[in-house]
């Protein structure tokens, strides 16, 4: 996506990463106002200073969305790409008169903020992330599939026990899907819990699975990030050998 | 289990592939069916169709059970594994007239997906996790032992505590061990918890007992999956060195 | 503490055994008939042979306690031993009539059902953790430390942000530091909770830090697993290398 | 920091290590007065022998402070240092007449506790942690970053969902984020929850992602400490190559 920032000259990319802090400043700015208009209490002159700096931003990003498009060599390299899309969806709503459902967006557009860091020394650690992402890529997919068939088997084991003694927060097996979503992840708002004998050791034995199911990640990532690291070689570059063959 | 699965030829492996995506998408829309008609203000015509669908799925995968005990060349081999006996269990029921009972067992029938996936790309990553265990699996039932002891201590000890403060949520060890439960997964719904002083200070120190014991299964996927990934060679297959000497 | 243990001949350890698993049952129901006299709606009945159970129980627990001393090549090394105490905690309170105080001490006595597991095929995995928790311990030590001083300081910032708005759940140092420990393990039971913007702020900064210390423990387990495990040959036993020193 | 601690004679380091722990004994006495200074309940006499032993340790801290001044080599190697400022700080409000609000630096001071452990035997853990923080600081770097994004994210999607059905709990983007900190920590106190059906599927899809993100440390912890491990001898000193090559 990037591979012709490390070719590029020097001074431009001195220029395009002050431009990049300047843009992100704006973001920052801008999803501020955008979190202050939703407060209730708001007066009528704050919001007409918050909708004058929307304004503001609005036309800053388009001109940052032009100069981009200009910037970009082959035009549909930047277009077409992640942030191209994404910097899109944070002005286009603006101009269609409907501002506020996809304003989401726009927080999204704080993922830029890695590809500032990713210019300047925190290169290595993204890198690293990336390539352990890829390595435990299948593991996380299992993992995912695994989660999910739990929760579907807490939903239905605790529906057979709870739904008759507390019809209204375990009326069906979706009510018992976001008491299974609140328990495997040990959250537990306390909106929803078991009253009866069976639904409680139903719940401990869902818990016991649950909780190893839930330290995976936790191991996936440790052993994905050791693997990476010794992907490297002491200036912290990406050495030829693709696994740890001690032979 | 699936010795034989490499060794057919790639035709029926095919075949069997897209089969098996279609009893999976069978699966699933029947496994949402009994999801829908648990809803509370189902109408009756809905239920209806419900129903119909729900006949259509037996009926299908009574088929698939003797479709697969046909092809199964010792038919042995299909109906006393695993998956033949819940493929068995997911018909059985219906065809004896009380079909919610054993209806859990069709979500059981979601491990298949394991399978597919199994057969093309996740075949390593699944392989590794059965390895990791297999590695772990010693360390896995002293935690399960370590980790039970401890709710039963957490449970007496709470018991002394509190049973004369909070008569109705701990009135006995065992309604302590749902507290035990709920706390020590830090769960903590929020219905049962210490109010003496003596109940809070045993709960902090169970806590940081418990952590510690918490933590564990998070060590021992990370510490087995690194050992499961290194008796691999470049290209995902198991080399014969057993442990990781590297003298 | 049990450097015979290899050197007795094969018969008499058979025997122990049988024996150690004889007791375990016996401690297995012992608790359960304490756990069952602890419940409220309990007839007379029933808690007259549960008694009948517990006198039975203690007697056999005290004829088990005089065998193993007799056993006992010097007295001494059974006597003064950990597993001597507890077994001696275990019957002494009956006699002296304060039967119920110390029957804690009872559960401490299922830590025995390690040293069975240890003389079967279990002791490699519980002595790689022995080793894990000698190789972590200065680690563990400074966790500890670490983790108590956070707990302090997230009671005092607390205290200064909720005790006026909420003088009976904040009402002091000591109140605040039951709120920290239940934030800090992430327990949340919500029996307390901040409500001005401050504390809610301060919470914030206060889980940023702490749910990095709490995953200290799980680092420390499977760095120091992985390390022990490659104190290992093959076979699972220790090699004289006392670090992993690849030169 | 302390670089001239091991040059300095034996002598002068036992003496330095009683003083240490003197006045570590002195900081928690002062702490506990200062926490029970907060119980509401307190009488009128306890009152008044707190505030006496609060006026005595200011006075012993004074000294420590002059007295730390003076046995410095270059004075402002002290006075400037990270503890220097601590020491100056948990005196200093005592003679401005506001004794209350930098009390806080007090319990600060309980990280000399580490300075102790350090001189002493708990040296290679604590150089071993201080390693792998520093191998591991650009990616907390990041975590941190994607964690706060994600916060804003959750906190953003949660009012959309929740602000209509909820006004008082999701009243704005920063009511969201009060939420988004205790449902993504984990912690769920119960006081904010969804209720409608797209908060709870937002929540469920905000979670998988969330307890990804939040399993990160716990593996940057386990990856950097076997790494740091590894950079040490069999006594524990730092060897000299800088990352695992095994060539």
């Amino acid at each position: 996506m990037h591979a012709d920032a490390p070719a590029a000259g020097t001074k431009r990319q001195k220029f395009l990463r002050i431009f990049d802090l300047f843009i992100l400043v704006m973001i920052v700015v801008s999803l501020l106002a955008f979190s202050l208009e939703t407060l209730p209490g708001i007066s009528n002159t704050t919001r007409l200073w918050l909708e004058r700096l929307e304004l503001i931003s609005v036309f800053l990003f388009s001109g940052e969305y032009l100069f981009r498009v200009y910037m970009a060599s082959p035009k549909r390299d930047y277009v077409f790409s992640f942030f191209g899309i994404i910097d899109l969806l944070a002005i286009f709503p603006f101009f269609l008169g409907f501002g506020i459902d996809l304003r989401a967006a726009k927080s999204l557009r704080l993922l830029r903020l890695f590809r500032i860091l990713k210019l300047a020394r925190y290169s290595a650690a993204a890198q690293r992330f990336h390539r352990a992402i890829l390595i435990a890529r299948e593991e996380i997919v299992l993992f995912l599939g695994a989660a999910l068939i739990l929760l579907y088997l807490a939903a239905v084991g605790i529906y057979h026990f709870e739904s008759d003694a507390q019809p209204e927060t375990f009326g069906s097996v979706f009510h018992c899907l976001w008491w299974a979503v609140a328990t495997l992840t040990t959250v537990g708002y306390g909106d929803v819990y078991p009253i009866t004998v069976g639904g409680k050791i139903f719940t401990f034995g869902i818990l016991v699975i649950g909780l190893g199911v839930i330290s995976v990640p936790a191991g996936l990532v440790a052993s994905a990030l050791a693997q990476a690291r010794k992907m490297e070689d002491n200036n912290g570059n990406l050495i030829e050998v693709e696994s740890p063959s001690e032979a």
